[in-house]
């Protein structure tokens, strides 16, 4: 049986087709432009293959919610041309009729870890990547959370510590949110470079980024209980950045829980396993959970 | 039908016997000294009742997951004589077999309001005592989240401005964590009264608690994404206090989540519906769940 995906991502779009083990057959990519350049050459190829559902991993805010009027739209993003686009109405218009799962990429991306990841057999966790951007999937009992939209993991507020380190942050909501602080680009800015890569393993620019990821962990655990938190997005591949986080996250909760969660935090926070394929093998567990679900 | 109740609070235990619909039929309260002393009293007052299901909420941190080896235990409480004390197991084996529901006196209070309060045909929302200390309990798609254990909503950590206001909290775990910050006791540690209530509604001192509870409320949106938050405790009777805690959060968000949670603040940020009665309904309300679930 064959699934699509679309990883619709704010600079390119990757289109794959592949099987229910995440194996991909066929692949292509397509740069982020305007709705209508874009959607034509998605469709394009998707109308030369078979496949039995299709799944859309799409950049945020979205409205995932099948009983809103808005359900399949990109909502407040700044890119003009996307800005309350109807990706899943002008998809299916123009497809043969398949079941359909659209969500975030996130939540895309902790679907893949959960089937074919480091997720597997693991009812309750959190996907965190870091990189452009920060954002996150939960997964809770089994199923990925939605609420009233889909959380926002990467924008929540944590302590700073503004008398030592009185960056401002660069989100253009929120300052100094996560994402304004640890974000790929809030290290660029921060530390005046061309990229994060640039900084040695020994720069203090990480123990700034485990202090602030750790925090965010904290409020994680404390919010959620989960079993694990996997963590994706270019910002980790900095080999150094796991272990910082681990240490700090568990002074930070301060023997306040007890349970093995946090007793084995080696075991609890983890890297993830789909790397940079997280968005596309996301799209196609996402097509996989387009066929055991009824909207 | 009847079903009985047990609040099991830091100073006292209530139990009552009600029906399905939260209406109570008898009830006693006796305070929390030793296991031996208070629990013989609570077998003693249910022994003399029949019922069909046990519902007990309790202080934290608990173990209530029903695979765990330490089910039904109280944990890691800093009072000596319940730390690491086996509640459900010691009731059970004194009363007769009925179906029994053990959770958080939090999420207890959460589905109280989701049966007969403001959380009623509400499937995705957060509750919050704001009092003594701060916790909450999380439904999530009508079920209450637990995750490897519960949520501990109460000890996320938030930003604070230590330049114009360097309180270093009363948390005894993580010092200025919002339990730290903004739980009665911190109130009255912070300003030097007796009591918040000789605090006068003009006073600075709720400028701050706005501040703090408009922060865990934007964390708590942007993780939940909850279609409500439902504020309950004693801290939350200062009538002057939703407002401020309304119009802060939506400051905070600043338009980054554009969906009804936010459009319309006022309904998504309320007050409890059950007050003081919170606790008991809620080990009422779990033992209507107990009813219903198989563990």
């Amino acid at each position: 049986m064959k699934l699509a995906g679309i990883e619709a991502g704010g600079t390119k779009f990757i289109i794959v087709i592949g099987d229910d083990q995440g194996k991909v057959l066929a692949r292509s990519q397509i740069p982020t432009t305007t709705t209508t350049e874009t959607m034509t050459q998605v469709i394009d190829f998707l109308k030369k293959h078979e496949f039995s559902a299709l799944g859309v991993a799409c950049f945020g805010p979205i409205d995932p919610n099948p009983h809103s009027p808005t359900y399949g739209y990109i909502t407040s993003t700044p890119k003009t041309s996307w800005r309350h686009y109807d990706i899943v109405g002008t998809l299916t218009r123009a497809l043969p009729p398949v079941p359909v799962f659209f969500d975030t990429d996130v939540n895309g991306a902790a679907l893949g870890e959960y089937y074919w990841g480091n997720g597997k057999n693991i009812n309750n966790f959190i996907y965190l990547t870091v990189g452009t951007g920060i954002g996150g999937g939960v997964m809770i009992d089994g199923k990925l959370l939605h609420g009233t939209m889909h959380p926002e993991l990467g924008h929540i507020l944590i302590p700073q510590d503004l008398i030592n380190d009185p960056f401002p942050g660069i989100c253009p909501y929120h300052g100094n949110c996560l994402e304004g602080l640890a974000s790929g680009p809030a290290i660029k800015s921060r530390w005046d470079v061309e990229s994060a890569l640039d900084l040695h393993a020994s720069h203090p620019a990480w123990d700034f980024e485990a202090d602030y990821l750790a925090k965010a962990m904290t409020n994680y655990i404390l919010c959620f209980s989960p079993e694990r938190i996997i963590l994706g997005g270019g910002v980790m591949q900095q080999q150094q950045l796991l272990p910082l986080i681990q240490a700090k996250t568990k002074q930070l909760l301060a023997g306040y829980i007890e349970n093995q969660t946090i007793t084995s935090i080696e075991k609890t926070i983890v890297l993830a396993a789909l790397g940079q394929e997280a968005g596309n093998m996301g799209a196609l567990a996402l097509a996989r959970l387009a066929l055991t679900t009824t909207l």
